[in-house]
């Protein structure tokens, strides 16, 4: 039982990407991410995002893959990590041959480590 | 590794189901769901819950099985998505061979998208 | 896949201990649990911790895992369950052959619970 709670716990935590990472990245130049807000919802009700991200809803994402780009590495976020539609996302970009990650924490955790956002 | 985290996502998501499935099926009418609220807490604390849920404390779940109906497909939601009581609950209920999902987002996030609640 | 469904979910509930387990234990006296805060944060920030918790911040765990009692069960939280900083920390204890969970809930759940918190 510890070896499948251990395997469990690594590909779990394979598919996540701590947003100090992505941002420090970014600060460095020539990141490799490419953030995707992956929520259902108009901008109004959106507000805001993460600053540089691009919105493509989870609803809409298999009908666009041809436009994304495989040297990059996409990381999804949705509104909290209460929902699903992140990991959704995140299964549609690695079946289609993707790197990807889902953003550990989602917008809410971005937002309560005060981390740069924008309005949409 | 890709392929352990895609079946891990696919087993995962099969876990779940959206708020608005549920919903949608309910409105149609002649909806398979059944949706239980496993929460272990007296009426006072709840105040409320979703509206049309049978209460069934996880605590409780497992001594009212025969109460439950094999043609219906339950839909065991908690407080919020940081509990594992509907994880626990779900576990129960597959176990005995019923149909069952976590509704995903849990209580708080059927209340975040303002839909339908009831007062206990 | 209702099998796999299954499997998965005791493998990821075997990962977890509730507060309350935690709670009753230490109040019986003679407890195995030792609750390890393993925020990455100064105690300003913190503020409070769960009472009785050893801080050890996640980042300095591996570096640190001598000074660990394999005769005691770890049980380690993060700020909520939005984060996977607890499950990094899991991992970490579980290979290196500790006993641990990680907190159901997190810090947050224990919170709205009301249960025992103290300064740091």
């Amino acid at each position: 039982m510890e070896n499948e709670k251990i395997e469990l716990l690594k590909t779990y935590l394979s598919l996540y990407i701590n947003p100090m990472t992505v941002l420090q990245s970014q600060k460095a130049g020539d990141s490799p991410y490419v953030i995707l807000d992956v929520r259902n919802a108009p901008a109004p009700v959106k507000k805001v995002q993460i600053k540089g991200a691009q919105a493509l809803a989870a609803k809409d994402l298999a009908d666009h893959l041809g436009e994304l780009d495989k040297s990059k590495t996409y990381v999804v976020y949705d509104w909290n990590s209460g929902t699903i539609l992140g990991q959704q996302a995140l299964l549609i970009l690695l079946q289609a041959g993707f790197k990807a990650f889902e953003l550990a924490g989602a917008l809410e955790g971005w937002q309560g480590m005060n981390l740069p956002v924008e309005n949409v």
